[in-house]
C-alpha cells in the first residue's frame, strides 16, 4: 500500500532518514526529497523561472524612451539576427509565441484541411493545436526511452504497413488522407534521433518541421536543433530557457519560406507608404518590440545559462547516483542537451509511484510535475488516428520534472 | 491636371502661399499643409505614437524583479480589473492582441464553419481575418457618412429582402448559409449608431460583437463602446490610444462567456496542481504579464490622453474651419469619441485628390494615411458576399487620417 503523502510532511522539517518499514514508496520519496535537498538546499524551488541579470533593463528603457514598443523597432530585427547567429539557421522570424510559430510553419509546410500530421502523443498540447489551426488532423506517434522523442524505427514500420505513395504523397490507407508532415519534438531539450527521423521523412515524402520549443541551446551531432527540417520552431515563454514574456520564432534556411513566414505573421500586408493592401489571409503574430528587447538581453546570457543548467545536471547526477529505481535523464549520445527541464525517469516497476512522488516532493517545497497527459487521451483529440503508443504510455507514467532553473546554482567557471 | 507632388516640396521649406494658378489640388494641399503646420508647428509628426510618462518604468521593473514576465503575475489580473472598471464592463479578459480577441469572441458567439458574419467593408483586415479563423465567411456591409460605421438602415433593408428566419436563425436566401453575427466597428474611435445597429441584430437574430479596437475611451449615450453587444473587443497595439506593445481584451457582462474566453485563451487547461489536461482545442492567446504591466501604467494616464486628444481635435477644428472642401470628422451626436485618429473627410467633388493630398502632406513631414483598402477589394476576400457598398466606396476615397498622437499638444487644464 502506498502511504498517504501527508506522512511525508515530516520531510519538510528535516526527518530525512529512510524508514524502510514503511515500504518502497516512502523510501523512494524520502530518498528523492533528500537528493533534491542536497542540491537545492533548504529553500523551496519552483520548476523553472527566468533570470534577468543582464541588459534587460537597458533595452526595455531604450524601447520606452523611443516609444517603439510595438511592431516597429530595432529589437525585433536584432533578435531575429541574433537567433539566426546563435542557431546557425540562415533565417529566423520572431513571432508572438511558440504556438504561432508552429501554426505558420505547418501552414507553410503545406498542411491543408483534412491533411494528417504525425506528431508525438507525448508533447505539449500546442503541437496538436497548431495542426488543427491549419484544418489538419494530428496523427499520434510513439516515443522512445532513449530520447523521450519520436521512435523512428517504430514509425517506419508503421508507415510501411499502413501507407502508400501516390504521386509523391504519403497516403494513409485507412483514412485515405494525405499524411503531409512529421513534427518531432525535442522533449525537455533532448534531441530526437534526427538521422533516423529525417530518413523516415525523406523515404515517405513527409515535410519535416521540428518543434524545438524546448530545445534552444540543444545540439544534435554539433548542429542546433530546429535547423534540420524544412523549418523549426522555438518558444520563449516564461518557463523556457530564455524568456521574452511570450515569444517564439521560426527557423529556416530557405529564404522564400522566411519571407513568406514574415509576411503571413504580419497580416500579409504589401509594402507601401500608406496603402493597406493585404494579399493573403494573414495573422497578427509579430513579436512586439518590447518583448524582442527582452529576448536580445536574454540571448546574451544564454551561454552562461546553459552552463549553469549543465552544472545543475551534474549536481543532480551525483545526488541521484545512489537512488535506485530512478535514472536522471541524460543527453543522448553525440548530442548536447540544454537540460531545459531536468527529468527523473522511474524504473518500469515503480511506474505506479509517480503521483506519490509528485505529492511528496511538492509537499516538501520542491515543485515537480509529470509530463503532459498524452494527446490521444485529451477529449478534443481522442478520436484521431494513432500508432500503438506503448512507449509513450510507459514513459508518461515514469517521468517527473524537477526544479531546473539556471539560477539554482551559480556557474563555477 | 493634378500637379506632381514634388512641386509641393517647397512647402517643406516655408512657401505656403496659396498659388491659385496651379489649380485646386495645389491650393487644397497648400491649405491643408498650412493648417497642419499651424497646429503642429515646424517639426514633422507621425500618425500616432504612444506616450510613456507614468508608472511604466516602475511596473516593468516590478515584473523583472519578480521574474514574473510571462503568464503568471499580478499585472494581468490588475489590467483586467482596471479595464472592467474603466469601461464598466462586468468582465474583461486580456489577450495577446485585438485580432485574438475578435477570434475568440466570434467563436464564443457561435460562429462555425460556413457561417456568414456581417462586417463592414471599411475596416482593418483583422475583422475579416478573425471571421475566417472560425471557418466563417465575411459578408461585407456598407458604412455611412455620419459615423463612418455600419449603415444600419441600409443593412435592415438588405436583410429584409435577402434573408429569412428559420428556427430562430437568419438564413441568407442566396447562399443558404446561416448569418450568425454582426460586427460593427467603431471607426477611428467614432461610435456607430448603436441603437439602430442593436435593433437590427435583435430583429434578425444576429449575435452582436462590437469591434471596439479603435474606441477605448469612446462612449455612446454615456456608455462605453464595446459593452453593448454580447461581447466587445479592444486593442492596445502600438498605434492605439494606449499601448501594451501588443495586446487586446474581450469585454462582456456575461460571467460564463468571460470564464470560457479565459479558458480558451489559456490553452483550455483544466486547473490542477500538476496535471496538464486540456478539455477543448485552445489557444495561446494570454497577454504576458510584462505587456499587462505596461497596460496598467497606460490606463492610469488614459483620461489625460483623452483630454489631450480632444484638445488636439479642437485645435484642428479651428485650423481647418477656413479650408473649404474638407470637413474634420466630429463625434456623432450624443457620443463622446476618443478621437483616436483625427480624420479629414474630403467633399465628394474632391474625392480624386486624396492621393495628391497624401503625398503633399507626407512630403511636408506630416504623416497621413488613407483608410484601409475595402475588404471586398482584397484578393483573399474578393469573392465573398456583400451588400451594395456605395457608401464605403465613396468614403474610402475621401478619408485622410492626420497626425493624432496625444503627445502632440500639452493638455491645457
Amino acid at each position: 500500500m502506498v502511504p498517504e503523502p501527508c506522512e511525508l510532511g515530516q520531510l519538510q522539517i528535516g526527518y530525512i532518514q529512510p524508514v524502510n518499514d514503511l515500504g518502497t514508496p516512502f523510501l523512494l520519496a524520502t530518498q528523492v526529497v533528500a537528493a533534491l535537498r542536497s542540491v537545492i538546499g533548504e529553500q523551496s524551488a519552483v520548476l523553472h523561472e527566468p533570470t534577468f541579470s543582464g541588459n534587460e533593463w537597458l533595452y526595455l528603457k531604450e524601447c520606452l524612451d523611443s516609444t517603439f514598443v510595438s511592431s516597429v523597432g530595432k529589437f525585433v530585427d536584432r533578435f531575429e539576427a541574433d537567433l539566426a547567429a546563435f542557431t546557425c539557421a540562415k533565417h529566423a522570424v520572431a513571432v508572438v509565441n511558440g504556438t504561432a510559430a508552429l501554426h505558420i510553419a505547418l501552414k507553410l509546410a503545406g498542411v491543408k484541411s483534412g491533411d494528417e500530421v504525425l506528431i508525438p502523443a507525448l508533447t505539449f498540447v500546442a503541437t496538436a493545436n497548431a495542426v488543427t489551426y491549419c484544418g489538419g488532423v494530428p496523427h499520434f506517434i510513439d516515443s522512445e526511452e532513449n530520447t523521450l522523442g519520436v521512435d523512428a524505427e517504430k514509425l517506419r514500420d508503421y508507415l510501411e504497413h499502413h501507407t502508400e505513395q501516390r504521386s509523391g504523397q504519403c497516403i494513409n490507407r485507412i483514412t485515405g488522407k494525405i499524411i503531409r508532415a512529421l513534427v518531432p519534438m525535442h522533449t525537455f531539450g533532448h534531441p530526437v534521433d534526427l538521422d533516423r527521423v529525417m530518413a523516415v521523412a525523406d523515404d515517405f515524402n513527409l515535410a519535416l518541421v521540428e518543434d524545438a520549443a524546448e530545445s534552444l541551446g540543444s545540439y544534435y551531432h554539433g548542429r542546433h536543433t530546429g535547423t534540420f527540417g524544412l523549418m523549426g520552431t522555438l518558444s520563449f515563454n516564461g518557463n523556457k530557457t530564455i524568456s521574452t514574456g511570450g515569444g517564439g520564432a521560426i527557423l529556416t534556411d530557405d529564404a522564400e519560406l522566411a519571407r513568406h513566414a514574415k509576411h503571413l505573421t504580419t497580416t500579409a500586408k504589401l509594402p507601401h507608404a500608406w496603402e493597406y493592401r493585404h494579399d493573403e489571409i494573414g495573422y497578427n503574430y509579430r513579436l512586439p518590440n518590447i518583448n524582442a528587447a527582452l529576448g536580445c538581453a536574454q540571448l546574451e546570457q544564454l551561454p552562461a545559462m546553459l552552463a549553469a543548467k549543465r552544472k545543475l545536471f551534474q549536481r543532480y547526477q551525483a545526488a541521484f547516483a545512489t537512488v535506485s529505481g530512478i535514472r536522471l535523464m541524460e543527453e543522448p549520445a553525440q548530442c548536447q542537451s540544454n537540460y531545459w527541464l531536468q527529468t527523473l525517469v522511474l524504473d518500469a516497476k515503480y511506474g505506479d509511484q509517480r503521483d506519490f512522488l509528485l505529492q511528496a516532493t511538492n509537499d516538501a517545497g520542491f515543485m515537480t510535475r509529470p509530463a503532459w497527459v498524452l494527446m490521444n487521451e485529451l477529449v478534443p483529440f481522442k478520436d484521431f488516428p494513432r500508432i500503438d503508443l506503448a512507449g509513450a504510455e510507459s514513459l508518461v507514467q515514469r517521468l517527473i520534472n524537477i526544479p531546473s532553473s539556471s539560477s539554482l546554482l551559480q556557474v563555477v567557471s
